[in-house]
């Protein structure tokens, strides 16, 4: 009925999946190691209701009022600590607050992206951001990667071509450098100043998701790209929802001073100051400080159990990243396989995951899959994984 | 930095007042009169509690996970439930859930907006809504209203001659018709439905506010917008903000199937399926409807003092308008009063309000200015109107 007044994008994509719908893959009794969703039991439920009553008691009617009260004030603050312990120097000020990190890419991409606007992406990455980006009618462009995350050579050689043709640059560039959805992988100092470089060069804003970045099992921190920046270029973003929970809703946007600005007032409906408010009275008791310290013990069990498994089950043809962090491990299998095809075989043999192809804009990724470790219990993991082994096996043999 | 990597609505609006910058207006000392917040103790903050260690109990760790659990799951159903008493029949699958009406309204504009495209509003109307249309490059008309809301007449006339010029037809209506906001009129039967006959003529989308619809103290129920649309032109948006309260971030869009459909498309980025989830418990369990009554008494108590007090200390130069429900007053002064140069004497006498000019997307409205009566107790909405009165006898004499 309304059809022909949607907007272009809209009319041009009305077709195509929605945000989260590659959720709908399942197998009701089938080990399911698709999401990147926190492991049950790892939710401070107690602790937030606490929080809470603690929030009422504190602050009355304040709390649920539109403005929240001072606990919710403060979390712009206690964000900016939490950022400098990475090596990122933030003022209050410069925090905007979200309903969590997919809100916050998109309100960034709402103060800068117009349609056909030039956007990279490493080939893969998270299809959240795809999405959105799509959704504004960017022209998305897939960079590749190696085993140290996005290859800055081959982004370099993209450039210096476009810019020699008089094809058009990109205005973003959206990265996952640290524990990379789905690769798993995290991109080397080295790689760091040059992307920033290019940036400079180039007039691209650097838009840094870094989503996993508190959960490192394994090796020495690398500053974020936000505390390598002189150029106010990179654009950060983060979230609550790996680290306390994802029922929190909130995650940030760290960016200089004018930009904050402006994402800011493009911020519009407003986020819960409720829950900013249950989330900061969280993190001054410490909560926050205890959680990550003990779901990060967890997720490294879990990650080693999948490492484990994956080196003692697999196929010898089947490849896979080796995470000092986050929530995923990015397996690849022979030429000739289709980890979409082999999904319902892998559902009877009791696992499911993501097919590659969710996380490319071109659908690439074909013969890739992405395996989350964070959700299923170590029990879980090595039953999955021996299923994951038997479809692998059997999807090797009948090419 | 990036100024020049913003969008050009971006850029073109970089200079104005942002979303919420109407808050900035307060005197310490004065009684507010000027925000729509729901009154302190209105809110159900043990209730709430309540519902989330219910949700807590019932759910386990899924009520914090990114799906949410079945609590979350039925909230749409409980929209569709409470619509259905003000008589729109419509289905869970046409309710998407949004973290406000705000965000609802937001989730609106993208679906249907373009830079340019035609808006027409009521002037006044909430400055929430200007600001995001005026966020999305929108071009903005205000149209005249009377005692009885929108002058549909005037509406049909400026359709017409658009039409007859050659020049462009609006695509979307907003409209605020029961308990406007900030003009306190109800819209009747004829207008609304001479309103859906035009939008059926001409083409476009009427987008329903009815934040306020639930909270009517005199006079018998209209059938909201949805209710009588036979096409499917109407897009329909509401809240828990102002019956629950503004902390639960909750509201909605209801729309006709496939709207509906691209509408939740685009409503990427998540809502918060915590707060859903308990606010389902807490209309489960009840509450809702026990605290819409006993809000609906303790406004309709302020509204009375209000109305009565102006009646009582205005200067007979002064109008006011006589709302049935919802939170506001709309008060005008006579000609060669400005209400932004009078807010710093009402200050100084003891009352703040939010000047007319707020309510316009041209300017006008120099010489009204918005009472709300939802925050104040009684005995502050009695000493708020004398101050008011002082200020605006001084206002008229100086002339």
């Amino acid at each position: 009925m309304l059809e022909h007044l949607f907007t272009e994008t809209v009319q041009k994509t009305m077709g195509e999946e929605g945000y989260g719908a590659w959720r709908s893959i399942s197998a009701p009794d089938a080990v399911s190691l698709s999401f990147g969703f926190p492991y049950p039991d790892s939710f401070p439920n107690e602790e937030l209701l606490t929080a809470a009553r603690d929030l009422f008691a504190e602050e009355g009617d304040v709390a649920l009022q539109y403005t929240g009260g001072e606990n919710a004030q403060s979390l712009a603050g206690i964000v900016a600590e939490q950022a400098a312990r990475r090596g990122v120097d933030c003022d209050p000020e410069q925090v905007v607050l979200t309903n969590g990190a997919t809100h916050a890419i998109d309100v960034v991409c709402r103060t800068f992206l117009e349609p056909d606007d030039g956007v990279f992406v490493e080939a893969p990455t998270f299809m959240g951001a795809l999405r959105l980006f799509e959704g504004y009618g960017a022209d998305v462009t897939g960079l590749p990667m190696d085993a140290d995350g996005l290859d800055v050579s081959a982004m370099a050689d993209e450039l210096a071509a476009r810019r020699d043709e008089g094809r058009p640059l990109p205005k973003l560039c959206y990265t996952i450098p640290t524990f990379h959805n789905p690769r798993g992988v995290t991109l080397p100092l080295d790689r760091r100043e040059r992307l920033l470089e290019l940036a400079a060069e180039y007039d691209f804003v650097v838009l840094e998701d870094d989503a996993y970045g508190e959960l490192r099992y394994d090796g020495d921190p690398l500053p974020p790209l936000k505390a390598l920046d002189e150029t106010g270029r990179v654009v950060r973003v983060g979230t609550y929802s790996k680290t306390i929970a994802p029922g929190v809703r909130t995650g940030w946007v760290v960016a200089d001073g004018d930009v904050a600005e402006q994402i800011d007032r493009m911020n519009a409906g407003g986020t819960n100051r409720f829950t900013q408010g249950v989330v900061a009275r969280y993190c001054r008791d410490g909560h926050y400080d205890r959680t990550v310290a003990a779901v990060r013990e967890a997720y490294e069990r879990r990650r080693d159990v999948m490492l484990d498994r994956l080196e003692s089950y697999m196929p010898p043809e089947a490849e896979w990243s080796d995470p000092d962090g986050g929530f995923f491990v990015w397996v690849t299998l022979p030429e000739g396989v289709d980890t979409s095809a082999m999904l319902t075989r892998a559902g009877e043999e009791g696992v499911v995951y993501l097919p590659g192809e969710h996380f490319y804009a071109d659908g690439r990724g074909e013969r890739s899959l992405r395996l989350s470790f964070s959700h299923a219990s170590p029990e879980e993991i090595d039953d999955g994984i021996a299923a994951l082994a038997r479809a692998a096996e059997a999807a090797i043999e009948s090419r």
